[in-house]
C-alpha cells in the first residue's frame, strides 16, 4: 500500500485529505508523502524509540471532541510515552480509519491540531494512511524519538528503598470526562474547563523526562491509573510499591468535584489518561531529581517509596491498607 | 499509554490477548512487551525505512476471512512497501481495534499467522496497543527495515527512456474477491484457490527487491493497481509512461475468470492488491534487472517505456490508446 492511499469511491475528498496532509510532512525522509515509504536516517550515538497507541470514538475521546483537540490528543498519548521514556520525540506515522460523516471542514481542523502540535513539540509526520470505515472513528500513531545509547527510562529499575514520585496530579482527567458527560453541574467554569481541558488534551512531560535520564531508576506514563501503572513498575522490577494516600496529588478543582477524600483518592489512584510520570529515584538521587523537577517547572511528589515485595499497596495516614474497589485498568 | 494496554471491562480476556503476543517479541529491544516503548538500536551505515497501512474489515479483507490469513495480510502490505524500497524487514508495531465478539480461539489463531510470517520474514514484533472497538475489526501495522544509507528505492528517478517493468502477474486479487463473492461458480478448483491465495496472502516480494537496489531507477509495490500507482511514479518523475497492453502479464486463472481480453485487462490493470513490484529502469541496466529477477526466481515482464511528458497511457497492438474505464484507487 502506499502513503495516504485512498479508495476511488470518494476521489476527490480523499485527494483533498491527502493534500491536507502533505504540508505537515516538512522533514526530508518523509518525501513530501509521495512515496511508499520514509526514511528516518540514523543518529550516532542515540537509540531509536518506537510507540504505537489507537485511540478510537467512544472510547479514548468523545466523538463530538473538537477535532483539533482529537488530533493533539491522539498524537499527545504518543508523545507521552516518549517523555516517559527519557527520549526527545522526532516525528510519526498517522493512521486514519475516517467514517463518511466526517467533512473536509472536520479535517481541516484536525489537520491544524496537528500542525499545532508539530510546532509545539518540534516533530514532523513522516508517513501516513487513511482508509473508510463503517465503524467509529479510528486514528493510529506510531511516534519516535532518540535517546542516548541504551539510556532509555525503562519501567524496569526500581530497588528496595527507592523513593516512588509522580509529576502534577492525578485524576483529572476522569475529572473532566465526568464533566463531558454533565455530572458536574455546580462546578465553576474555570474549575470545569481544567478538568475538561485535562482529558482532551492531555501535556507530555518532554522536557521533565529528559531531565530524568540517569537520575531516575525507574519510569513510566501514567495512563492506565497510576495504581496499575506502579503495579507494572512493581512487576516488572520485582519490588512491592507502598503508597501514602494522603500524599496522592490532586487538583484544586478535582477536590470540588469529589468532595469526598476516600472515594476521590480511589478513583484519582485508579482513573486513566493523566499522562504525568510515575517515577523512581534512589534515595541518593532523590536532590537530583527535584532539582531536574524545578528546572523544568514541573511539580513533583513524593508519594512513596520501594520495599522488598511484591504489588502496590495504599496506606491511609494510619498505616491501614486502603482497598481499591476499583481495578483501574490493567494490561500485560 | 502502554504496550498492549486494556480497559478493565475485559480484564481477564485482555490479559490473555497480551500473553499471546508476548512470544512474538522476540527483539531485545522490545523488552518482552512489558515497556511504555521500544528500542531499535542504530544500525551503522543504514537508514531506517518506515512505512504504516491499516486494514479494515469489510475494507481491505472479509470479516469472515481465516483468522492466520488476515493477520499476514495486515502484515504483508507492510513488508510490501519495505520490498518494494530494496530495504530489509526488521519488526513491526501492532495496534489491534477488536469488536467485541472475537473469542480466544480467533485470536489465537490470529498471533499464529503472525508468528509463521515471523518466521518466514525474520522479523519481531516490537510493541503494540489493543483496544475495544464498536466498529469493524481495524489492524494497523507500522513495519520497519534497513537500507543502505541513501539507497532507498523512490518512485523519483524514472527517466525518458527508461523501461516499465512489472513483477508476477497483476488483477489475480481482484479475481481472488470476484471468487469470495461467489462470482466464478464454474471456475476449477485450484484456480480459485490460487486467486483467493492472491487476494487472502499477498508474498511480498523481499529478495526481489533488494536485488534492485542500485539497479532500478524507480520502484513502487501495486497496491492501488497497476495503473494507478504508475501514475505515481510518472507524477513525481515528471515522465510519461506508455504501456503496450498485450505485455500486461495475466495468470492463466484470471484468463479463464474472465475470458473477454479488453475487459480483463482493463479490470487487472486498475484493480488493487496484486503487492507485485512495478519499476523503471534504464535501457543500460536492464540486463542487470533480468539477472537480478532470475536470481530470486521472480518472473518480471516489460510492460512499457518512459518519454518525456506526463500521465499514463495504455496502447493497444495498433497503437491506439485504450481509455481505462475504471479510475481504480487515487491517492496522493
Amino acid at each position: 500500500m502506499t502513503n495516504f492511499g485512498f479508495r476511488a469511491d470518494r476521489p476527490g475528498e480523499f485527494q483533498l485529505i491527502a493534500e491536507l496532509f502533505a504540508p505537515l510532512a516538512a522533514a526530508p525522509g518523509a518525501f513530501d508523502l509521495t512515496d511508499d515509504a520514509a526514511v528516518l536516517a540514523s543518529r550516532p550515538g542515540h537509540d531509536l524509540v518506537v510507540t504505537t497507541d489507537a485511540v478510537v470514538a467512544g472510547v479514548h475521546f468523545l466523538a463530538t471532541d473538537p477535532p483539533e483537540l482529537i488530533a493533539q490528543k491522539a498524537l499527545r498519548v504518543n508523545l507521552s510515552d516518549l517523555a516517559a521514556k527519557g527520549s526527545t520525540p522526532a516525528g510519526y506515522l498517522l493512521a486514519l480509519c475516517l467514517p463518511p460523516q466526517l467533512d473536509m471542514d472536520w479535517l481541516r481542523a484536525f489537520a491544524k491540531g496537528l500542525a499545532d502540535d508539530q510546532g509545539e513539540f518540534g516533530i514532523s509526520l513522516y508517513g501516513g494512511d487513511t482508509t473508510a470505515t463503517s465503524g467509529p472513528l479510528t486514528i493510529a500513531i506510531t511516534a519516535f524519538g532518540h535517546v542516548r545509547t541504551g539510556m532509555m527510562l525503562r519501567r524496569q529499575g526500581a530497588r528496595p528503598g527507592d523513593l516512588v514520585f509522580v509529576s502534577g496530579t492525578v485524576g483529572d482527567a476522569a475529572g473532566g470526562l465526568a464533566c463531558l458527560r454533565g455530572e458536574a453541574p455546580s462546578l465553576k467554569k474555570s474549575e470545569r474547563d481544567f478538568l475538561v481541558s485535562r482529558f482532551q488534551r492531555p501535556e507530555p512531560r518532554v522536557a521533565f523526562g529528559k531531565s530524568l535520564l540517569g537520575t531516575a531508576s525507574a519510569a513510566l506514563d501514567v495512563s492506565d491509573g497510576l495504581f496499575a501503572d506502579l503495579g507494572h513498575i512493581a512487576g516488572v522490577s520485582t519490588v512491592r510499591i507502598v503508597l501514602d494516600a494522603a500524599k496522592i496529588p490532586q487538583s484544586q478543582a478535582l477536590i470540588t468535584l469529589w468532595p469526598n477524600p476516600p472515594d476521590r483518592i480511589a478513583r484519582a489512584a485508579t482513573a486513566g489518561d493523566d499522562y504525568e510520570i510515575a517515577f523512581t529515584v534512589s534515595q541518593r538521587r532523590r536532590a537530583k531529581a527535584l532539582q531536574a523537577a524545578a528546572a523544568s517547572g514541573t511539580p513533583v511528589s513524593e508519594i512513596g517509596h520501594c520495599e522488598a515485595g511484591k504489588g502496590v499497596v495504599l496506606l491511609d495516614s494510619c498505616g491501614e491498607e486502603i482497598r481499591i474497589p476499583l481495578p483501574g485498568y490493567v494490561h500485560f
